[in-house]
């Protein structure tokens, strides 16, 4: 099979101003990975004539491929096709039948249509032309010097529809194999514990491959081959991704699941069970992520955000007297928590956290310290985390929040409740609630 | 002055993968447009050794300040800081700080450090280190052959953290101009509407310029100024700002501040007033973006998340028979969650939201059919929103969260609760709490 090494080429200098991200390049990246096309370099460049003919001419130079999104418009600084053109030696002719499209769609709209807008109707010699279903300016492909150019419009909508109905299956038919990836999705063993337990499998690997990513207090591999079909790149993958799996164990928590919640709503689901929240430091965001999936109300009935010591006592009707003496940051408090929304609300399961996410302490525990209970009909089990005190609010709420749907999927799994960090202690109670 | 041209050099495969955005790159971008300084170039790279040197060289022959994000983390595959010191004719040299940091912090969380972790610690000899507060790889820069060579992270977080903390300083230093810019933030009026009010003024603007962005159901107005000194920036910036804020009127609700929830912190501080909320189908959201801002439990007394009918009934005590007669997604049962939570928490303002995001309807209301409370010793007032069927669930969350925050805005600045949005139905109560 022949390699195509592929640069696109994004114009526009409100990408180097930071107005806006370049979804393009992601969008089309994303398309060609999927039918095995491997893009080498993204290249942005602003509305400048000389240095967009300078990135065309290194593009030349390192690629197959080259496909450009953006200055294709009516107006004076959309240059892409006259520079493109100047380097290919190819002259820019007039399309009759986008300029007819152009008359009939401009003034369809306004009252007159000025001149400058014909100007998209003007491509290289000898193109394809890309007619622009979602907007104005066509887009279009040639080959020449053995090259294969596609030019795209630049706003996001036109980019992404035009690559997928035009470009995509034109360039598809010149790739003989399919790329297949599969994510092992990994909560509480870190992203350089799986380098070293790993590293030796990765270095070697050549189809599939395999490379591990950390997101906040959450990590993933991803293991990717290439074959001529579908069928033949998941047979490379699957004994590596068994073995994977074995050698992580039961911190892997699902395979191609986009995170924690949702394993979670997929173990409810499966059993039929429901679950409740009452939430101190993570201030709501428990409920909101698992309210983030489409159909949670099947299976979150609710929760409460007890803030303060004084709604502890309120909304759960947690003592007063035992938030004194044992501090709202603490394993019995957390406990009753857990247990009395489950009560309330009439749950499967019910789980809490309470703990300081600074940048202030309370006064007795350090930032980073965190409780958080499950409580079932047959368990109740409280876990202090120590998520160190360097760590930032944000991070400090987001692992807490993992923490507990890894309780919950640990429960529903029969797993052991364990703490998958370091400098934890254990508190286990199994009282049935009266 | 001196005018430094930027390329920005983004390392990892995941990029051209198109498994995200190259956000670093517009973060980046978007803080030096604000000092002054020009990007003339994004590149996007692989993690590999051949292609990222040619990169580097490529940008040294074309750019004054080189910025690379990714590549310094601890696995085989980060190689950023290997080949730029080779470019550069750098040994890599250990620092020492970093290495202590490495172990405490890590050893903080996990049994054991593996040694692969330390690689994070080497550094071009010579670089300036910039400790990382919110990971845990280091930056650095440091100038040679005439070039500035600055190295962030990859993870966006801790990119757009470091480079405005240490990076941004440092480079303003270079510019002999000062660029400064307010944002004058605003719910209730459109991108588009903004456009329509401001165009002539805004494409006649030179210094300051002026130019609108949107998100997610909020929007402002940056206007950017130049000049030798901050204080003859301001002084260009002052009436230009005076006027825009006139002519949008109340819809602004405030100046260089991040979003409506802060906003609202800002005038429940002043105020000494707290709130609680009740939601449905926003699923903490509101309770969530409040407690992200560090002190909200001096305001924010506690929530509930009455997701089903049953919660509405067991957590606020709203009889079924009105919610059988009414709907969940009713006037009347926004407004007793309001005025339940208010109550049951003890705080000066209740609100809620109840309504259907999508992407399944009730059945009886379309999806972004959403009402609103806010209740106060003074006022009940419960408003009904359409955020439009065809809107995504996200989008229908985030739009009545921030209708909520601007609700109780305007009722703590003495403005009339309105529906800033079109096609909306106004409800008002004026009956106190029993």
């Amino acid at each position: 099979m022949k390699s195509f090494r592929t640069e696109i080429i994004s114009v526009g200098t409100e990408l180097l101003l930071g107005q806006i991200a370049n979804t393009d390049a992601q969008d089309i990246s994303s398309m060609l990975s999927e039918i095995g096309i491997d893009v080498y370099y993204h290249t942005v460049v602003g509305d400048n004539p000389d240095r967009l003919r300078s990135c065309i001419e290194t593009a030349k130079n390192r690629a197959d491929i080259i496909i450009t999104t953006g200055g294709l418009g009516p107006t004076y600084d959309d240059l892409t096709k006259q520079i493109i053109a100047n380097c290919f030696n190819l002259p820019l002719v007039e399309n009759k039948s986008e300029r007819k499209f152009l008359y009939d769609y401009i003034t369809n709209v306004h009252s007159e249509i000025s001149e400058n807008n014909y100007q998209q109707s003007l491509l290289p010699e000898g193109s394809t032309v890309f007619h622009n279903l979602w907007g104005t300016a066509p887009g279009c492909a040639f080959r020449k010097e053995g090259k294969i150019i596609i030019m795209i419009p630049g706003p996001p909508r036109e980019a992404n529809n035009m690559f997928k109905t035009y470009a995509l299956p034109y360039l598809a038919s010149l790739s003989d194999n399919v790329i297949v990836s599969h994510e092992v999705r990994i909560f509480g063993t870190s992203e350089s514990e799986l380098d070293d337990l790993l590293r030796t499998d990765m270095s070697s690997m050549t189809n599939p491959t395999m490379a591990p990513y950390a997101k906040e207090a959450d990590c993933f591999l991803r293991i990717t081959a290439k074959a001529d079909t579908k069928e033949k790149a998941e047979e490379l993958i699957k004994p590596v991704l068994i073995d994977t799996v074995q050698k992580i164990g039961d911190t892997v928590y699902g395979i191609d699941v986009h995170n924690l919640e949702t394993r979670v709503y997929q173990l409810l689901s499966e059993k039929q069970m429901t679950f409740s929240s009452a939430e101190s430091c993570t201030g709501g965001d428990i409920a909101r992520r698992f309210t983030d999936i489409p159909g949670a109300s099947q299976l979150f009935l609710g929760g409460v955000i007890t803030y303060t010591d004084d709604t502890k006592e309120k909304l759960l009707g947690i003592s007063s007297e035992l938030i004194s003496e044992k501090s709202a940051v603490s394993e019995e408090v957390a406990r009753q928590m857990a247990q009395k929304v489950r009560a309330l609300t009439g749950s499967d399961i019910g789980v809490s956290v309470t703990g300081v996410a600074g940048p202030a302490n309370d006064g007795l525990h350090e930032v980073g310290t965190v409780f958080t209970a499950i409580s079932a009909n047959d368990i109740c089990k409280v876990i202090k985390l120590n998520l160190g005190k360097e760590r930032n609010r944000a991070y400090i709420r987001r692992a807490s929040g993992n923490f507990v749907f890894d309780m919950i999927r640990r429960y529903l799994t029969g797993l052991p409740i364990v703490n998958v960090f370091k400098n934890v202690d254990y508190l286990l109670y199994r009282d049935l609630l009266s």
